[in-house]
């Protein structure tokens, strides 16, 4: 399942952002464009009988397909921030991190009942803030959630996955 | 010049982030489809025949487009960042901001001599971090430098483009 060419352009960076951790870097996956080219290929392909209205870019690096998918299926981009980033009214979810706890924060009027929502980010190593992101989402009611990320880290003692619900379908372009 | 289904969606935020700035706030050209639609369009005609190889997006509301215009340009998408978000090798540029000073780095292997290079932003205001972002991208000696923000500020007493030389191809989107 797992593209030749995406695991070939894919960089390992060791010790990044602290000791001990080898930090898989998305970069050099957007700056090819025939990796872009792939990845928004799959992603329209998983996603293209959803219905999904609304693309909801994890800060920031899931900001980056956001928009290229969102055009792909018709749908509307939406940022997840930190706080004090969105200028209008937000919503809010906290949420305990290794080190202390985070807020992150929608708009008020992003997100509305009709929606079908895709998360979206690059990484699942902890799914901490994810499962933060789909709490928020999960504020607005809307008629589905679904979660994908560009890449799913299980070989550091990992089990992402285990911090959503069953039920939840969560997907990644690539395994490591 | 103005589509005006975009100035209609665009929404002003007064006293962000400090009291007597109206803040203008793409987030509702994100939102809508229809929006996202006409600003891939309208980049996509006005950069289809230059050439561009690399879209290079600023921290962060910079990052939301460029895929979407990369993937329909045949580019790779490079990020610029803040310190120390970037794991691998870096070039970096330190620039003085109204209150001290601040700096931004791409990767070091992101763009290289044989690179057409767009950059983009969602908003000139002062031109001050995207002036930065041009002399970091001189740096890698590319065949030419573009800048593209979705919206222009003038109505301020702000003049933006005078942070650039005049034989910079500046484009926006909106003015307002």
């Amino acid at each position: 399942m797992n593209n030749k060419t995406l695991m070939d352009n894919l960089r390992c960076i060791p010790d990044f952002p602290q000791k001990g951790i080898n930090f898989r870097d998305v970069t050099t996956l957007f700056k090819s464009p025939e990796c872009l080219n792939i990845m928004v290929d799959e992603l329209y392909e998983m996603y293209k009988n959803k219905g999904i209205t609304k693309i909801v870019g994890i800060e920031s690096r899931g900001f980056v397909l956001s928009s290229a998918l969102a055009v792909r299926l018709g749908a509307g981009v939406v940022l997840c921030r930190k706080p004090g980033k969105l200028p209008a009214e937000t919503v809010k979810e906290n949420y305990t991190k290794e080190y202390g706890s985070d807020t992150i924060e929608i708009h008020k009027d992003a997100i509305s009942s009709e929606d079908v929502v895709l998360l979206h980010d690059d990484l699942l190593a902890t799914g901490g803030t994810m499962r933060a992101a789909y709490n928020l989402v999960k504020k607005f009611n809307p008629k589905e959630i679904l979660v994908n990320f560009i890449i799913e880290i299980t070989d550091e003692g990992l089990h992402g996955r285990d911090a959503f619900e069953k039920d939840t379908e969560v997907t990644t372009l690539i395994t490591v």
